[in-house]
């Protein structure tokens, strides 16, 4: 196929065949003409140069140089960059924005198992699982008895910080349940949490009343400590807080004492800094289950991300419109 | 209200409360004529055998002595039994069968948190989570890397064995997933299977092309060790093994050896024995997800299974159809 658009592949080398197994290498082939055993790491090395000069489209990923305002001055075809990832924010420099540039990223396909976590840690803290496990590990033994008073999944109230994509996906993902899901985001009208299931209160209401919080906020200067002390306090004794986001979301010196005082219980997997110190008291707790930044694409998820945008690859060749395109108007209040 | 059936309360307790909260007690009470101040715990005892003389229905839950035949003959106007809890084969004798009493339980409301609690170990287990939390406490450092080959939850295959009430609910609580989700059951036809969205296989088949196999078959002579150590054996190396159902379904000393070999995983939440003795490595292993037989109702989820009865009791009282009636046919092959 002479018209295929000429492509340009950019990222860490070992991520390609876990994000474009065989079967999707062969797909991307077939409507897009790029040299598969080249994979752009520097822009300003002359054949990565060379290559992105005559591409139309660059499919990139985690470890994909930025194309910033010198680099994109030299690649005057580009049209499309399809980005098998998450955020394009390190990405795409602000000329590539102004030129109008049909950028992709993956991040859908990375926010399902995102929320399959989330709602798997609501479902196992909400009933105290974590802790009951650290316990029966420590005592060996047990009654039977089904009286665990403050657990239980039945007629609970879940708070959704963010109506991210991920945040969206775990409303969604929370319907079968008992639940009655409240939503913070200062950008979603009443209306439309209506639509989605949640009821819109501010985040303060919804610390007060969450017998779970999930936050799924972006990591924005603004955002910085959004779960804070404060908020922590007014949690009632026993709320779980559950961080999937970024650890500068939560203040972990302030989590820390809560947990450690036993009043709160937290799902973990990301944290500031990141991983933490040795010694903090996180690791060990029995009501903190502490995971190391693993709820996003991992193993086999890697190929739905790459699938993602092999799909995208297909659509740009047939002229159609892109689906997981990014609108730059957002990106600031965006992950 | 004059016409209130007679009925009797029946069970430990200690559950009267969570079972039935203030709310639910006044529901019960407001179709049912019942001393709330007297439970029967022996059907010999002069109190309850004049209470039961008299009733025309039992609530009951854990705990209530056996309905057998020689109670049943000193209980001529009973006509339902509402169990607030699961099985019912150890309460009603043969006789309360034979005479066609209105038994009916709870079983299904206690089926959503197994359910649930299922769900969650799929999801988890399927990413490797428990393994990676363990890692983590124990390393308390990571290197962000997105390759972790044999984990993930992008089109992997679940066995489900046995369609049970909990087998079913699991069935349908994985439709949100990219998931092939098989189906082993004796009594279930290939169509059935379908319609569910399962493929229905043989046990064999099952064991062998599962990531995950989760067992959700009754308890009964004929399914004692149904995962044995040639269908132990018969898994790919990697593949999670689900309990939540009765420990006797799984033989443990051959799970013990495929998950010390590293060869397995496995999320545990019924043992045989039960509990395991101190010494089993079951309760530290990385690999293993062990915890004390609390899949079921516990907290909250108890007065869930009482507002079930008490619905069931609402139906009665207005001579409606009730809903969670047992099947006596097939009560020799339940859980």
């Amino acid at each position: 196929m002479a018209d295929r658009p000429r492509a340009l592949l950019a990222m860490s080398p070992e991520f390609l065949h876990q994000l474009f197994p065989e079967p999707l290498m062969r797909r991307l082939a077939a409507v897009l003409d790029f040299d598969p055993s080249f994979i752009a790491r520097d822009y300003t090395e002359p054949a990565a140069k060379a290559a992105l000069a005559e591409a139309e489209v660059v499919v990139s990923s985690w470890g994909a140089p930025m194309l910033d305002d010198a680099t994109l001055a030299g690649a005057p075809q580009l049209k499309a960059v399809l980005h098998a990832a998450g955020t394009v924010k390190w990405i795409i420099g602000k000329s590539g924005w102004e030129r109008g540039l049909a950028v992709s990223s993956s991040s859908g396909a990375n926010a399902l198992p995102v929320a399959e976590y989330t709602l798997a840690s609501i479902l196992m803290a909400g009933k105290g699982i974590f802790q009951l496990r650290e316990d029966f590990r420590k005592e060996r033994t047990f009654a039977l008895g089904y009286i665990h008073p403050g657990v239980g999944n039945f007629g609970r109230t879940i708070g959704i910080v963010g109506a991210s994509k991920i945040g969206r996906r775990v409303v969604e993902l929370l319907r079968p349940f008992d639940f009655t899901v409240l939503l913070a985001d200062p950008y979603v009208e009443a209306a439309e949490a209506a639509e989605l299931g949640t009821e819109l209160v501010e985040l303060d209401e919804l610390v007060a009343r969450a017998d779970v919080v999930s936050v799924h906020a972006p990591d924005l200067p603004e955002t910085e400590h959004l779960i804070n002390a404060e908020r922590l306090a007014a949690m009632r004794s026993g709320t779980v807080v559950v961080n999937t986001a970024r650890g500068r979301l939560v203040d972990t010196d302030a989590l820390t004492a809560e947990v450690l005082s036993g009043r709160l219980s937290a799902v973990i997997d990301v944290t500031h800094p990141e991983p933490l110190p040795a010694h903090s008291p996180l690791y060990d707790l029995p009501n903190v289950f502490l995971t190391p930044h693993v709820a996003g694409s991992h193993g086999n998820e890697l190929s739905r991300m790459g699938l993602f945008m092999v799909e995208e690859a297909e659509r740009y060749a047939a002229g159609e419109p892109l689906r997981h395109r990014v609108d730059s108007e957002t990106l600031g209040r965006q992950a």
